[in-house]
């Protein structure tokens, strides 16, 4: 297969991870260009690529520009960008057409995980959501990604954005409930670790089963006892008190 | 140490869990009366032990009496025993009170983790929390829970409750989430299992930290234009976006 010259706005924790993976597939890493020049040097070095100090200064020889920046800033970004090269960027929220003035090939390159640059990641296991303006740039970009990863699924910009609100309940929304637990056991002095091998099993659970076959607890099986005395339990916390009504509910009545 | 003869009030994946590992550390499981007979004899055959049919039919020599069935019908079984032996049951939510009429000695075995008997458990990773109405019964279930657990703690009946209740989020309110998650994928046509790798790392990053210090996503940053997107894809789903709204507001603010 061909390989290809990337070019990387951004230089935080997808950026890091997804460049170190191209790098490993045989393509070139061209320049990094990211909001703090230092972590785009320390990027660069890694890669033994070259960084640059702003947008303006990228090379216009690359084959493809991946923007890996905070979903606010990309239409910044893309707006000082005019490339011949496929231009796109990594974002599940942001549409594909943010992107029309700086090339006539675009794309989105979305992988559907958390990263951290400082934690290793099997990205072989990371799902990406592929879309692009035209065919030329859907090839590269699905090479790409097939090549990083074994689950690489075609989605366009209203089908990710769904995903991407799974993906916010199960990431960011069962962390929120995590901590609402954590606070609830530090209370009475005990620690948030005793509830780590129940938290494991639920997980291992819904790995084997589906969720909507899972679910047990008072809410499920309308326990008033329970329920009443776990509201009355949660009085001096009226916010994690509308969270568990607002979750029992759902739990009782679907969608 | 001394081994005792423990009978079971009880013939599901608790008492399943439990009689098996008393077993397996020396002690006799004296008898077992489950609401069905046939799984009382299941039970009772894998235990080379005796089946009774009724509460009013267990023997009055056992050590122990643990009763494991579902928390409403525990004042029910209650009623009907009156024992020299110690009598525990193992909820997480009903009072120790409920056993006065039973014995004299009598306490708490509550295992903070789900149990299915189908499934092998390692009960030495279970937290176990124990309460008992006086010295003699506590010396007794603080051994067979040492002798099962290496997390073995002390909880009062207020407590302990507080310890369930946050066990509800991490457990049940986790599930669904996830059920909410999938089906928000599934609606896409695309399969929950993509956001597998997702939760996986979720759990990592607070396996490893305090999930105060792991929050990101939209409603962490106060990201209007997401968050606003968000509430109209879950427009046709009001209960989901009441939980959506509850959890983003419970970030944003705290307790």
């Amino acid at each position: 297969m061909r390989k290809y010259s990337v070019s990387f706005i951004g230089s935080g924790n997808v950026a890091t991870h997804l460049s170190k993976g191209l790098k490993a597939n045989g393509h070139q890493v061209r320049q990094v260009v990211g909001k703090s020049f230092i972590n785009s040097l320390h990027l660069a070095n890694e890669l033994q690529c070259e960084a640059v100090r702003k947008v303006e200064e990228l090379s216009d020889d690359a084959d493809v520009y991946l923007i890996a920046v905070k979903d606010d800033e990309i239409k910044h970004v893309a707006e000082k960008m005019r490339f011949r090269g496929v231009v796109a960027h990594t974002s599940g929220t942001t549409n594909i057409d943010i992107l029309n003035a700086s090339s006539s090939n675009t794309g989105v390159f979305y992988p559907l995980q958390t990263f951290n640059k400082n934690k290793p990641l099997d990205l072989k296991q990371v799902p990406f959501l592929i879309e692009a303006s035209n065919e030329k740039s859907e090839v590269i970009l699905l090479q790409l990604a097939t090549e990083l990863s074994q689950f690489v699924s075609r989605a366009n910009s209203e089908n990710r954005k769904k995903v991407h609100l799974a993906a916010v309940y199960v990431n960011n929304f069962t962390n929120h409930i995590f901590k609402i637990a954590a606070d609830l056991m530090e209370k009475e002095g005990l620690s948030f670790e005793l509830l780590q091998p129940l938290i494991n099993e639920t997980i291992r659970k819904i790995a084997n089963d589906h969720p909507a076959n899972t679910q047990t607890g008072p809410a499920k099986r309308n326990d008033q006892d329970v329920i009443q005395e776990h509201l009355r339990m949660l009085e001096p916390y009226p916010n994690y008190s509308e969270v568990y009504q607002s979750i029992t509910k759902s739990i009782q009545k679907g969608e």
